[in-house]
């Protein structure tokens, strides 16, 4: 039985294309005693993913010559392991391929909701990246303005939903006319500021009549530097991502960086969605409760195939997706 | 009775020069009703004073044509308010002038400490300033690693002695080998940096053999970008001042932010010190003992007459100062 991986050819310089990757066949692993095989049904596409191939981060840097890393969803085919049974739903850190092997203590057996797609989106990192960020660190209370950028993507989307859930005003950050309206008419912000329109910092202030008091940040850059500008004494900015600075050689810094975080005493805070994972279940219960009562739409932009999986981690980084993005390797159960 | 006063007779551009003061002299105001007069015995000369000439921060911007702005200590010499009698020790948000006059209920009545200065050093806006910012942001542990950059000024000298008396690594950084010494031989830090010699990147990761774990930053700018790098997971950045982003129409940011907040989940926080005026009595208690310890000395830098005052804070941007920085514009009574 082959099995297909997906390597990385070359560490990028610039911006990431085709040429980083290589589509390589071997034999099917087996499982030694403790271990499972796994044969992956979704795969997370993440703006993390080119993170790792800029050095050492919260895990090793990937390498030339490394099987592409994910977060992938898995049916188990075989196990060595009184842990796992075969026909069971696990998630794990895992590589781009169609079957892997893996430790049976190291992966983690899921309910088998549907569809499984979820267990990526509004119950997976997606929905609990945005709940514990926004919850544990911007803490934002009813009437207070909430931004985020990258909002017709995976975590915008959910950080903009909960705000209206908690009695915000939620104004989004997206690139284009087409993603600003999706943001608006389908996942019910207040508004929604189109950077590639230009003139963002008038935009992002007629949309914030009352200032910003919890900024969730997903791409650092200019954004950052414009609605630092704009925020409220003692607000809150979430640390999500920095998608504008992964895919180059040149970060630039926000400008008014320390200063405006002196003057108007803000609070800057990084996380990733491990550091809460003892709060996983409360956000699980609050997301299921809001899915429920119609306050948040499932958004996801699902790949199919993992030949494609280059490409789409290419486009996501460009801002081609609309929703949690994620490649099927193979069908539900 | 003439009462000398320096105005700011034009706003910089570049950096602060002589040329941008006036002295003017003007009769003694008279004190109205619910008024004191007050005669300036010591004027705070602070690098906030520059920033305030930058625009509206926390309080209103200093435009051309005013009196320049300052903290100070004074006595009381005339009274039309029951709150205070002539003799009485105020401090007040004041002018570089020998005379002003102030509401009553605006000026907070002091104790006859000897010297006054302690009031602006150790127990005043410096030593408090240190506390507050070190103890309620920064929550150091014994064993954990602290560095502070303007470690000869004001603040950051008791940050470190602060740090020391609870048990902490101590590195400081300072411009030039004297302030160096300083800072290790009298003020009792492990370590200090002169940024001035170069390789600052390398000298700091050797004097910090653990990681940082608490960055007290007064400076912002490069010294920030190259701490930022050498902090722990759950670092905290207590951001304090950006002296070097004040005196310059061009500043720069960290080119590593956001990214290293979030790769790191660094928490970043702004404060002035009158956010924590609920703690002052604490804050005060725990210097004094501290100051009857031993543990830590009282480092003033005091310049002699208003006249002085401009050259005073130029000065002071360049960091020609040793210790906390004031004008001496009367003797005490």
């Amino acid at each position: 039985m082959t099995n297909r991986q997906i390597v990385v050819a070359s560490l990028p310089q610039g911006a990431l294309g085709p040429e980083h990757f290589e589509l390589r066949e071997a034999e099917t692993p087996a499982p030694q005693d403790g271990e499972v095989l796994l044969r992956t049904i979704l795969m997370s596409i993440d703006a993390a993913n080119r993170s790792w191939m800029q050095g050492a981060t919260y895990r090793d840097a990937v390498n030339a010559g490394d099987a592409m890393p994910t977060y992938a969803i898995c049916e188990v085919m075989e196990s060595k392991s009184p842990r796992l049974a075969p026909g069971d739903i696990v998630a794990t850190e895992s590589v781009w391929a169609d079957h892997v092997t893996r430790a049976a203590h190291k992966v983690q057996k899921l309910p088998k909701v549907q569809p499984l797609s979820h267990l990526l989106s509004v119950y997976g990192i997606a929905g609990k990246t945005a709940f514990h960020g926004l919850m544990q660190i911007g803490q934002p209370l009813a009437g207070e303005t909430i931004v985020v950028s990258a909002a017709a993507g995976s975590v915008g989307g959910y950080v903009g939903q909960i705000g209206k859930a908690l009695g915000c005003r939620v104004v989004g950050i997206a690139g284009g006319h087409e993603k600003c309206a999706f943001v608006t008419k389908e996942l019910g912000f207040d508004a929604c500021i189109d950077y590639r329109a230009g003139g963002i910092f008038k935009a992002l202030k007629a949309a914030c009549p009352n200032g910003v008091d919890v900024y969730f940040d997903n791409v650092g850059g200019d954004i950052l530097e414009t609605t630092l500008a704009l925020m409220n004494e003692r607000g809150r900015v979430v640390c999500c991502g920095a998608i504008s600075q992964y895919d180059t050689t040149n970060p630039t810094g926000p400008r008014n960086l320390p200063g405006v975080v002196v003057v108007k005493r803000l609070r800057m805070e990084g996380f990733i969605v491990m550091d809460f994972a003892r709060d996983d279940a409360k956000a699980t219960r609050a997301l299921q409760a809001w899915v429920q009562q119609g306050k948040i739409q499932v958004t996801e932009d699902i790949v199919e195939g993992l030949e494609n999986a280059p490409q789409a981690l290419i486009g996501l980084l460009k801002g081609d997706n609309t929703g949690k993005r994620m490649v099927r390797v193979g069908p539900d159960p």
